[in-house]
């Protein structure tokens, strides 16, 4: 067991090695933007998806569309980078919304990025379990399995730590950057040479019969999916090497930059070549089979953005578990997210995450497409949450350029929330599930923190140590018969006090009298007492004996243990030959009386 | 959870109203012959089945080979009858086996046995949901789903107790044996007046081309599977009320007899009225209609023989609690199947029964044929044992008589065995698992065995009680803080002994040095032990300081105990929010290691 999983895991390191697991920008760029950067394969299709409902005529839209997500864009990175700065801890929208909108409002938050972690994992690595099975068509029919395989695998990946995962994954990251860099750049000197027909696409600005600002709001809403995942970096902050937040900042402008590249790239080859959206052939295989021709060039990015939107669950992988480290800080989840494990990652928010994400494909059947709508929602809550919780920051503390700042914040909380407000208002019957779990989980998370609050009141000593009143103390052992354990435990109990008492719970009048007259022969010059019990039950006489010798000593101020002898098999198989009555009555004296049970365990040698 | 059990099987019985559950012949007739009779119902057709497949004119074999099956009938009711005065204390071919042809040969007939009895409830439940599906055809489609539940329900009624199953049961066994005597005594009746004609049989004695002695072996060994059960009673003599023994015989004489009528009416009349063997209409079925026509009476046959068939299942429950008993208390299987439920009986045993039938239906998709061959070589297995057992005590011991009764057994033991070399070399292909399973029960029974005697040996007491030589104690507490809980282990702690030594775990120095200043500050006079873990592990170095702390206690002869707090939650779920570090320790130190363990339960009150 434990071989298997240092194999998987590796050895465990000690908590000092900690700084060595810290991440420089170049390693962070790579394993928090692998979800924002893999959303330019799907981003200009989702706009081109609406607008086709219309016209192909209506696809010049997409131009001003992507500009306003560009604007959408620069907005968020300028106001993370100043979330970054303001809350080194990290936290992101969890932290900002709590400290400047209160309790509740940022356990909203928190509960939405939780939950959309979870939809990260799973939107990512279904869609890329379809651009496999689309490679490789005979994998279909176990796309559930294919999901599932994937996320384990990641799993296994982050709780080997932070650092080698971040190893792994830079290549391709860094290896989809270049080629989609690459093919944009091989698009604009074939169309600037004159190598592809300027009567492709229509013109800017022609006339399009139907449109409506709803369509155009709806298509606009479905770009912004391009924009799920830029919120990590500031809530990993503690992840960075020093100066954390620096290098934050910075990493978050750079993954801004090439995200805003690459999009307008792509929607910009998608408008000149006149490409509109097939079920068959996604936008960017289109754009590079009419760049390249399908030659190795174009499998090579079609390969390489398969393997990007799997890695875009690792996003997910990095960032729940810190986040989960700061909500069970605050024990508003159980205390055993704040666990690091052996390879010093939150083992405990990787697994549940895991497992949470592995439900969520089940349940779905690995279906990308009704999941989609969800997710980017619950990314948009806690982008307007943090916002508004930075304006609430600026005004109230006003420090140096404030007015500045509140300005970038501003601009962002109108732009996200009506983003939210068209999600709403288009695709409330998609969205709607996120109105009842979100009240689900915030009434959980309150609950937790008042049984922890609940707990720390009762555990809590005032003054300094009294010495206790206990007089004496008496020992009650069940005995059934007359063996080397019941004389180990007659020893023991014997070289703690004077008052030990055997008790013997018979089935029958013949039975008793016969093991009392064994006792008295075998003579541990300890008390017997017998007791019959008509209901062939062990427990109910033995713990009414028990309230009896209880009171009694209670009156003397004596305290009262019961020694349970237990045996312990060689072979776990052995289990099953034995009565489990130690287990079942100290359990029961445990949890059901309020009675000090002491064990003494017995090891069978065969 | 308990009203439930309540409801379903009745409120506890009392160890000393176990005399008012035993039987009388009425109802010991009616729960331990269903088995027996109710083979009735296919008996005569297995026998036809086999003949059809040389011809019509054949079938008047069956008059000749049902006077086999009725000698042999006799044979195993008077030889039975022998073993009830023999073995008044029940257990049947296991105990005649055992004690006359060793223990192997014991534990083949235990186990072949055992494996029937499981074998008795699954056919006899699907061959009742057959007959209740041929009724219902819209209920197809869920055989499995019923069969399923007529286990559960007849489970219930044995956990409730033998008398009320019995009375709930006379009723149809006694309405099937009346019914099938009205069908004969109403069917000799026309046969006498002339109603029917004499030219729709073959004469006794027409010759039949290619006819041989293999086939009609075959024919006889199919018409035994109307003898299985007929071994029930000899096993069940505890339950009958005093005289025991005697009333066993006499029940067994009655059901011999019974069963010898109604099958010799039945395969009388199909050879009279020349009924052969359909897919779709019993033999039952069809002289039922010739007798009555398809009126009340053919439907109320019809019912109450698919009625009895799923009662057939009881004769198991009854038999196979008290066989696991007999073999539970030789130690072959675990001791638990020795224990009285709340309703007296064994309903460890019945709960068993109930699980393994209910995995063969599963198994077996609830399909009866090809279970039936197995089932009858089953049980002539241990048939043949008891009677060469029988032999065996009547050549060793001698008594007034034993002449006669070695002949009675003899005869049994030659045909049984001619019946089990037939089931070998005509059904081969579907008897052949016994050989596989019958070895590897026997084996896990004799593993077992020899683990209980290994237990038995290391428990032995030998010589008086000679006292300690432990000098003192020395209690290790684990904290985790400074909380109520650790005041409270100490004042138990210190009331045991004065060496009392807390240990705490700290992940990092600065943590270490804050717990040592609120600790002396606190002043609790205990020796307060730190340890600094590298790898974030508790156990590890908490094994390692008690290690240490054991073999100093050992060099001055004193025992060490561990004093574990435990919270015990208000609510279930509060436990997910408590890292379960208690009991994870406590174990590690029974089960690893070999360590004395105290729990304190801390009950929180909200």
């Amino acid at each position: 067991m434990n071989m298997i999983k240092r194999m998987l895991i590796g050895r465990p390191l000690k908590s000092t090695q900690l700084g060595e697991q810290k991440l420089n920008v170049f390693k962070a760029l790579a394993i928090l933007s692998s979800d924002a950067l893999s959303s330019v394969a799907y981003g200009t299709e989702q706009i081109l998806i609406v607008l086709a409902t219309l016209s192909a005529a209506a696809f010049w839209y997409s131009i001003p569309i992507a500009i306003g997500i560009l604007v959408l864009l620069t907005a968020l990175i300028l106001s993370y980078r100043q979330i970054i700065f303001a809350y080194p801890q990290g936290g992101g929208a969890y932290m900002v919304s709590r400290q400047n909108l209160g309790k509740t409002t940022g356990l909203v938050a928190g509960g939405s990025l939780l939950v959309d972690y979870i939809l990260t994992v799973a939107v990512s690595v279904t869609a890329g379990t379809d651009a496999i099975i689309s490679a490789f068509p005979f994998l279909h029919g176990y796309r559930v399995s294919i999901s599932v395989v994937l996320i384990i695998v990641i799993m296994l990946l982050n709780l080997r730590g932070l650092n080698e995962s971040a190893t792994i994954l830079a290549y391709p990251i860094y290896l989809f950057v270049i080629a989609l860099l690459m093919l944009s750049v091989v698009g604009l000197y074939k169309i600037f040479t004159g190598q592809i027909s300027p009567t492709l696409h229509t013109p800017l600005g022609t006339p399009v019969t139907g449109i409506s600002l709803f369509l155009l709001l709806k298509a606009f809403s479905s770009g912004c999916s391009a924009l799920t995942g830029v919120e990590a970096i500031s809530n990993a902050i503690p992840s960075f090497k020093e100066p954390a937040p620096k290098n934050a900042a910075k990493t978050i402008i750079l993954m801004g930059l090439l995200l805003g590249i690459l999009f307008t790239g792509i929607t910009f080859l998608a408008f000149y070549y006149g490409i509109g959206p097939k079920p068959t052939d996604t936008v960017v295989s289109q754009i590079a089979s009419q760049t390249f021709g399908r030659n190795v060039i174009y499998y090579f990015i079609q390969g390489i953005t398969a393997i990007m939107l799997v890695l875009a669950a690792n996003t997910g992988f990095s960032a729940f578990p810190l986040l989960a480290y700061n909500l069970a800080k605050d024990k508003y989840i159980p205390r055993m997210f704040t666990n690091r494990g052996d390879r010093l990652g939150y083992s405990n928010g990787i697994m549940a995450l895991a497992v949470g994400s592995i439900i969520l494909v089940i349940a779905f059947k690995g279906n990308t497409t009704s999941l989609i709508p969800l997710y980017a929602v619950g990314v948009f809550i806690p982008f307007t949450l943090s916002q508004t919780g930075m304006i609430i920051k600026w005004l109230r503390e006003k420090p140096k350029g404030w007015f500045t700042k509140l300005l970038a914040n501003l601009l962002g909380t109108l732009i996200t929330f009506s983003v939210l407000v068209i999600f709403f208002v288009t695709k409330f019957d998609h969205v709607w599930p996120i109105l009842i779990f979100l009240p689900i989980i915030v009434f959980i998370f309150t609950r937790i923190e008042k049984h922890y609050q609940a707990v720390g009141e009762q555990l809590r000593v005032d003054s300094a140590f009294t010495d206790s009143k206990i007089e004496g103390n008496v020992v009650v052992i069940p005995v059934a018969g007359i063996t080397t354990v019941v004389e180990n435990s007659i020893k023991y109990a014997k070289s703690i006090t004077d008052e030990v008492i055997a008790v013997y719970i018979s089935f029958d009048p013949e039975d008793e009298k016969i093991f009392k007259e064994k006792w008295n022969k075998w003579n541990p010059d300890v008390r017997l007492v017998t007791i019959r019990s008509s209901y062939r039950s062990v427990i109910v006489p033995l713990c009414k004996f028990i309230d009896t010798v209880e009171r009694k000593a209670e009156e003397s101020n004596f305290q009262m243990t019961v020694l349970i002898p237990q045996f312990i098999t060689k072979k776990n198989w052995h289990n099953i030959l034995h009565n489990q009555s130690s287990l079942i009555i100290r359990t029961y004296l445990l949890y059901k009386k309020d009675v000090i049970v002491t064990t003494l365990p017995y090891h069978f040698r065969k």
